[in-house]
């Protein structure tokens, strides 16, 4: 069973919601190691009432701090140690849900990158079943950049939604050849000449069909997109919920109500609990800073599970061809 | 009453649809006048059994013909005919829905850019009442050109949503200053200085919120915007629908039929009909290829309202501030 190092400070409901979130991966399986300062960790285990091994880490990187900066200065800030851990041996993955710069900056210069990878990238599983990547991580990208991260969002494919050989789709603004930027020229070059499924051009509205299973793109636009897309459905699903409250339509019907919370569960983006940023030597997810215990135990499995279907060698590998 | 010249031979369902769409709006006051092959549009009208002055076009721009090449070598195509009535003040404004890159040439070309206007940028007013823009006129942007299309946005959301002194946001990925790229920099120290309403970075995920009326990015993150909410929202729409359809939810519910399809339609692209490019001497609002005759009707109405209100000369005073 690969072991998890939880940054257990991070997020702005750490300790309380991060320890409960690792008692509850742990409870059904996951190997965690929770790495923070130990004083508050082992009270709030105590609390919780179960046991998990606590790294001590006297530092915390704040979100107000640089992030690189951070990571040179605060050798013992938990999310330091917990990247430590990984590249160590110790640990086979990394989950915070603390700043995601300093995450980052972890990954990047404790873990390091895997060989060949020119850029690791934020990988974003979409509700829909769509792989987006990179969802943040590179705001200026080139065309070679875009073809790893297709490879990268393959393997998370495979792994995560049970994908073989799944699709990998260029984020465009219309379908022909030749649309778009030079970068997205370049792009489908690489990407068509490539081992990869690649199907083409895709757009935004793609994200309405199942016709493509991986979209890669800059991060910035990624970031725009993934970020737009919660948007909008939080719009529909509150103004739904309470249009209907308002003209009390389906007290009477429970099956209504059940259908609206269950639209509501598969878009929350705690669901999924956190993004992978990809292309370091370990599994690291990256949680939002207001994650809950759900969130946190979600993201903690999602890092073992990447980490025992080897996410790691499988996007090496990848690479290598 | 503005006078709107309507290339009644663009779109997929030309010219049926488009005349049935152009008889709408003139029965509901709007001055059209129909441009393409007289044989055939008055051939439409006598079916429609409704008198709208026509001006003869023999020639076509196909979807599939180069724009740029097309407006220079067809002189008596529909879109170019139809230009050249707003160029020479016989109309004030122009509705097509055919090929967007040969209306986009036909506005720069034959009506022309307003004085001081580096880039006209497509506006989309989305259904969440932002508007968004550029939405796919300039893929590559300079700072100087997001901050015109804040003083073009500004004045879309004055007068089709209604708002005195509308709040402009940068599009970003997060909302701390000196977040993006380096255009996303650049252009926040533009829009600071400026006489816009401007509010700040804004992220994809405020479409979800009334915090901001305007919304300005280059157009290849806007389109890609745009297209993502569309792709969510039917998404969410059509698996809503067919999930209480499986489990006959609502059967007994009339009123939860009445609210999914208010929300439909409200959601749906085809109620503002189309998408102004801002920054010509004259009204010019572009529509999907597929419009039916409703979101005919409804852009004829937008560029007719438009031109009544003055958009053209509201954009120049603004842009000359």
């Amino acid at each position: 069973m690969p072991r998890i190092a939880f940054d257990a400070m991070g997020g702005d409901f750490a300790p309380h919601e991060t320890v409960q979130g690792a008692v509850r991966a742990a409870k059904e399986g996951v190997e965690v190691i929770l790495v923070g300062d130990e004083a508050i960790l082992s009270r709030s285990l105590d609390e919780a009432g179960h046991a998990i091994p606590v790294v001590h880490a006297p530092e915390v990187i704040e979100m107000s701090d640089d992030p690189a900066t951070a990571i040179r200065t605060k050798k013992n800030a938990s999310i330091s140690v917990a990247a430590r851990l990984v590249a160590n041996g110790e640990a086979e993955g990394l989950v915070s849900a603390g700043s995601t710069g300093a995450a980052m900056a972890a990954a990047a210069f404790i873990i390091g990158r895997l060989e060949g990878v020119q850029r690791p990238a934020i990988g974003s599983i979409f509700p829909t079943r769509h792989v987006v990547l990179d969802a943040g991580a590179n705001l200026d990208c080139k065309p070679e950049h875009l073809l790893q991260f297709g490879v990268m969002g393959s393997v998370l494919a495979e792994i995560y939604l049970g994908i073989e050989m799944p699709t990998v789709g260029l984020l465009n603004i219309g379908e022909e050849r030749g649309k778009g930027r030079e970068l997205e020229r370049a792009a489908f070059r690489l990407l068509e000449e490539s081992a990869l499924n690649f199907v083409g051009n895709v757009e935004g509205r793609d994200l309405g069909r199942n016709n493509v299973d991986v979209l890669v793109t800059d991060g910035f636009t990624g970031n725009v997109l993934l970020k737009g897309a919660e948007g909008i459905a939080a719009r529909i699903m509150n103004s739904l919920t309470s249009e209907l409250r308002e003209l009390q339509v389906g007290a009477d019907a429970p099956g209504l109500h059940r259908v609206l919370s269950g639209m509501a569960a598969r878009l929350d983006p705690e669901t999924y609990g956190g993004a992978h940023l990809v292309g370091t030597k370990g599994v690291v997810v990256i949680g939002h800073g207001s994650s809950s215990r759900t969130a946190i135990a979600n993201a903690l499995r999602m890092a073992s599970d990447g980490a025992a279907a080897g996410l790691v060698q499988r996007v090496a590998a990848g690479l290598s061809q």
